[in-house]
């Protein structure tokens, strides 16, 4: 055996990001027959036409005015006191549900994430989220050896799996007392999914249920990475109040991200945010993050902090960012209508997608479909169940074509198959 | 009991930082009295005399003419290749070790230890470091359930106290097998002591003699946040050569910032380095850290990483930065000069300082001593041996005042406790 120094619990496989290579090889193919040519739908950001990364003038034009101090000094450990403001605001707008709310800087969506798994189970536990998922949900619960339990996303008529949620949450209420459950919503990655108001209701009934037994600690995560994409801004947001009032012993924990929102992609910079009918539930929230923030990253990025407090507080600026998201908002939906309607036309099952930044094709054989598709320089991103296409970085002109493209290499790699 | 939710080991006392908290306390009074009025001696970044925080032109000039997509793009989770290679460049100069070097990106240096302490060590190890030590390290440690012991800093003749150094050592590598250390130099925060090559001599020796059981894993982690400021820059990295070709089973690990040496703290980006004389041991290193970067923060800040790239790989640009940082680094040579030669005039006993941010005078009662001083609108921080000085915040005319009113505090507590 050849010489190893890390812990036990540090090994892992030898193996590089999926997305990440499949990614490199989609650029390759562009450099090699030109970006017209090949239809790259593999990046998790807003792309314009020509594949350019869209970097939206009101955020970036804020972003260089900072003054040096803004962006060279130390941040609070907990975030800058303005930008939890700005985050309360932008995040809940019109629906701040009533409770105790607490808000704690983290970098990017997956810092809070982190926070949550890391805080809110306990080593072995069970982590529940449906089987349509984004990868990385494994990365952070198993790096602390937290395993990643999944009930099925969709039931026969294409809706939330109401009945199966319900056995793997019962099932884990009973085993380890213990419940987290991370619901991606609204516009889910991978699928674009948004989970109904009245979805909401039955999944909120079950966990005032279970938590009848008051040795029971229910915690949901609500990954909101893509709300800022989710159709409309408060239709999409209606939910939130009904995280009023809950139960003690159900705490629901928020995962906020400039990334998509304010296309900040590399800044890192999101927040978790605490939502309680307890105050102690929540000042304990405060603590056990902050000690992980110290513990694991410090302090935020302090420009990226000012930025969107300056933006969310100015509402001349604020207007003028809604103004230049909305263009952005309506080209996506563009793309995605016409991904939809083409695959419907050709015959390509889909995912129900409702928004968000990707459309999710299952199939047998991921791996070897996307492999496939290659082939015909079309490059997604193999998933466990399917295929995952971004419709946030492909042009309305290849989303047309990419349904039949799919659909043809799914028919012939199934002949093979049969022969 | 009130409600709780987290798990047991996310429990954490309701406690505030101490040095944000004293910082504040500072700020009040600059506020109240006047800058003038005030030796605010509690911030670990480097101020000019008006109390402002230096923001090097070479580096915030280049941050601010980045081109969008360079700030706003997801950057690689190991980094992107051309700021690993800059930060190898910038960080060794002429002093690269023979081995295996790997780099990995991190949120600052902190990112790096948090990524070093958790692979490198096993849940209830002991971490050494020695008794005068940068506090977030115990935070680091007991976020994982690691513990620090400690082994003292300085002998009778004030210089790296090697016995009780090696007593601690001896006695962990026999009791745990695994010995992870971690040496902050060169200038020590928070004491300015840099290790002398003569005495990495002797701990490199201890490790090979310890290392000869090919059981024992031995795993340093050279914490070298303030290496921009630690005196001559070919001086103070020679020892780097040291860590060529050392037994397959001693590890070091490396802390890069970008804080300190590009006044860039608020950006939170550093990196780690592995040095090894095993290409297996660097791979593992590699991919147990790229693990640990998605499942905590993802990807780190990408703009700052193309600011060190564009700096590090132009001579003309690298020239420049270097002639700023030289104005810094003597107005901060001075700052020390000035405090420890009036500390020797005034005979106030302060640890043996060579290069750095701070400067630490040991006494009883730190936290009485340190609220005693805030009469005298003296702010410092309290540690557990005493008080830490923070020369790099403090003008050259404050530096000189500090040194006897902090004397006759001391005397004045003295007087106190024995009446």
């Amino acid at each position: 055996m050849s010489q190893s120094m890390v812990g036990k619990h540090a090994m892992w496989p030898k193996e590089n990001d999926v997305i990440f290579s499949i990614s490199g090889r989609a650029q390759a193919a562009e450099k090699a027959f030109g970006m017209d040519n090949v239809i790259n739908a593999t990046i998790g950001a807003l792309m314009d036409d020509s594949g350019k990364l869209i970097t939206m003038k009101t955020v970036y034009e804020e972003y260089k005015a900072l003054d040096n101090c803004e962006i060279g000094a130390y941040a609070a450990l907990e975030g800058q006191p303005d930008y939890l403001e700005a985050v309360k605001k932008v995040f809940f707008r019109d629906y701040l549900p009533e409770g105790h709310i607490r808000v704690l800087a983290s970098p990017g969506g997956s810092g809070a994430i982190k926070l949550a798994v890391w805080n809110y189970t306990n080593e072995g536990d069970e982590v529940l989220t449906s089987d349509w998922f984004w990868s990385p949900y494994v990365s952070i619960a198993e790096e602390a050896n937290r395993k990643v339990v999944n009930y099925q996303l969709f039931d026969e008529n294409r809706r939330f799996n109401f009945e199966s949620f319900k056995e793997k949450f019962v099932n884990i209420a009973e085993k380890q007392g213990r419940v987290f459950t991370i619901i991606n919503t609204p516009a889910h990655n991978p699928t674009g999914y948004s989970v109904a108001d009245d979805e909401w209701d039955k999944i909120l009934d079950l966990s005032k249920e279970v938590a009848k037994d008051k040795d029971k600690k229910i915690i949901f995560f609500v990954d909101s990475a893509y709300i800022d994409f989710a159709g409309d801004d408060d239709v999409c947001r209606k939910f939130f109040k009904k995280f009023s009032n809950l139960p003690e012993n159900v705490l629901v924990l928020v995962g906020f991200s400039m990334s998509k929102g304010f296309t900040a992609y590399g800044m890192r910079m999101g927040a978790i945010i605490c939502i309680s009918s307890s105050e102690d539930v929540a000042e304990e929230f405060h603590y056990s993050c902050v000690h992980s923030c110290r513990a694991n990253w410090s302090n935020c990025n302090r420009s990226a902090m000012a930025v969107l407090s300056n933006i969310v507080n100015d509402p001349k600026k604020f207007k003028e960012y809604e103004d230049e998201k909305e263009i952005y908002k309506n080209m996506l939906t563009r793309r995605a209508d016409v991904f939809v309607k083409e695959a419907e036309r050709v015959g390509l099952e889909i995912l129900p997608y409702i928004a968000g930044f990707f459309v999710s094709i299952p199939c047998d054989n991921p791996k070897e479909v996307c492999e496939e598709l290659t082939k015909h320089n079309l490059f997604a991103v193999p998933l466990k169940m399917g295929l995952r296409f971004a419709v946030c970085a492909v042009s309305e002109d290849k989303c047309k074509k990419a349904p039949s493209i799919i659909k043809e290499a799914l028919e012939s790699l199934e002949v093979k198959i049969n022969n």
